[in-house]
């Protein structure tokens, strides 16, 4: 048994996941604390989770068999750029007992490598917001999307709560009765998919029921699209083909023609069996038959390895992969 | 001269404006103040700018010649609704000098009433947002969008603001240069048009120039638009020509096909010799070949004869709008 450990983190907005892992494979510790995403959290906030995560992965194992470790998380350059932040993070490091160099790497390479050990290929994430992503050489290259809420995230758990709101909004303009979706979606924002004798007073209250939230939560409602997508539902199903293709269309911003490297989906939206899943992949086939399509998996085990593979003993990085993360 | 007076109010979010004309149609005084909209501004706010502009607009007019009175504003259905801001309305009204009762209409069916004296028809505004409404016995019945920019608003200067910053973003993405209209939402919004050395960092500072304000002041970029449609610039061409077909396609939710009714274009993208007025009288043409199109004009006299008609003497209403209310 390799005496070498690594250690990988991936830092997310609502999880911090940490793994710390020998060279073999051995799975020596995992540890998990709340979101740390420090553009979100706050650097010294997202520290302490990071911290928390670190000492639960390596407790039971001695620090300086530590080499290397690799932190991924959302706003990356944001936090390089940040010498309090980056502070606050080497504070976390040297809290946890490490004595290591460490790196840190956007969670779209991150959510890249889970799903495959090729240098070169395509990551594209679907879950409260949308990014695709060029990965050269195993580093971020182009980045497409990704730019919020407001202006992008096209194809996002954002973007298909908004529009199931926005066809509701429409039926009732219409005086037409909301059909499945439209009702699941009043009944979980209304409480009651009853429509008032004036449906513009449903309007307002809907309107009224969505505005006095953060817009992001507007992803809350993705599920319900989902669901009536499996189930058929035809309003569901336009949404869903609609959010595939501008999930695709953001990737091929990015990503040359007829390119053969590997594509990552990643996100809730894209990793689970889902309908938007299945028409991303169909979109996917239709602009690059022949690219293999992966699922994004265990970003710290990723992490692991992404921090591993540096390291003077790793000569095979591919096999190495192979141990370190498991793949779908 | 008739010794009748009636005073119209139109109260916007930037203006207020009043008139006090006669049924003969001489106009006695206007009076102009600040935004009084009591969504945006509170109703006490509202109410001060409603009886700064009326008391400017009955100078010189003994206020008990004022026999009737309507004000026009947005939200209206929730000032009626809301007992201390219609008493705040009420004080306005009677710090005036005023006695006779008012009536308070929708800011729609006032810029409807603008521009036509037909009973039905309906209007269609973009300004910030955009609203289609339909009118029956000049009242509003049903209407389509105004659902605020995180929702709706289709085919709105907001709506033109935030498209024209997606087409920077997607060039930016792409790795291509922005065209005219990206070089000015650039320059716009970054004072220059420079695109860093990794387009990314561009994305970024654009994104954060858009988030630190308000959302709904994207719709300051829409002048931005409406000059490179001008100009031919084929990204605003082909904007405008969306925007259209949101518009359109809001009154269609609403409008029966084949309806020969008069529609009446409002707010300022609309009532300017624009390209986007210029498209959306195409579209309207498209879908109501029979239908006279009108301009929204003065409010304020709108209102006035909205406040008239109902008037015993009144016995030709369509004759008191020819003397009331300049229409285009």
């Amino acid at each position: 048994m390799s005496g070498t450990v690594v250690v990988g983190l991936d830092v997310g907005g609502t999880s911090t996941r940490a793994t710390a892992v020998t060279l073999d494979g051995e799975r020596l510790g995992t540890g998990r604390a709340g979101g740390g995403n420090p553009t979100s959290h706050g650097a010294e906030a997202a520290a302490r989770e990071l911290r928390s995560a670190l000492l639960a992965a390596l407790s039971g194992v001695d620090p300086a068999r530590v080499r290397a470790g690799v932190i991924g998380l959302a706003g990356a350059g944001r936090l390089l750029a940040d010498p309090d932040g980056r502070a606050a993070f080497d504070r976390a490091w040297h809290d946890a007992g490490l004595r290591c160099p460490y790196a840190v790497h956007g969670d779209a390479l991150v959510a890249y490598a889970s799903g495959t050990a090729a240098p070169d290929g395509t990551i594209l994430i679907a879950g409260t917001g949308a990014i695709a992503a060029q990965v050269r050489d195993l580093r971020l290259d182009r980045v497409a999307d990704g730019h919020g809420w407001l202006l992008g995230d096209a194809g996002s758990g954002f973007w298909l709560g908004r529009e199931a709101v926005r066809r509701v909004l429409a039926d009732l303009d219409r005086g037409e009765t909301p059909g499945p979706l439209g009702t699941a979606v009043l009944r979980d924002l209304l409480g009651s998919a009853e429509v008032a004798p004036r449906s513009r007073d449903t309007v307002d209250t809907l309107i009224q029921a969505v505005t006095r939230r953060p817009p992001v939560e507007l992803a809350r409602l993705a599920p319900l699209v989902v669901t009536a997508a499996v189930d058929g539902e035809p309003v569901a199903r336009g949404l869903v083909d609609e959010a595939a293709g501008h999930l695709a269309a953001s990737a091929a911003r990015i990503r040359p023609a007829g390119a053969t490297t590997p594509i990552v989906l990643g996100g809730g939206l894209l990793t689970g069996d889902t309908p938007l899943a299945a028409a991303v992949r169909a979109e996917v086939r239709r602009h690059w038959p022949e690219a293999p399509v992966r699922l994004a998996g265990d970003g710290a085990a990723a992490a692991a390895w992404l921090a591993a593979r540096d390291l003077p003993e790793v000569t095979d990085p591919e096999a190495l992969h192979a141990r370190l993360v498991p793949t779908r």
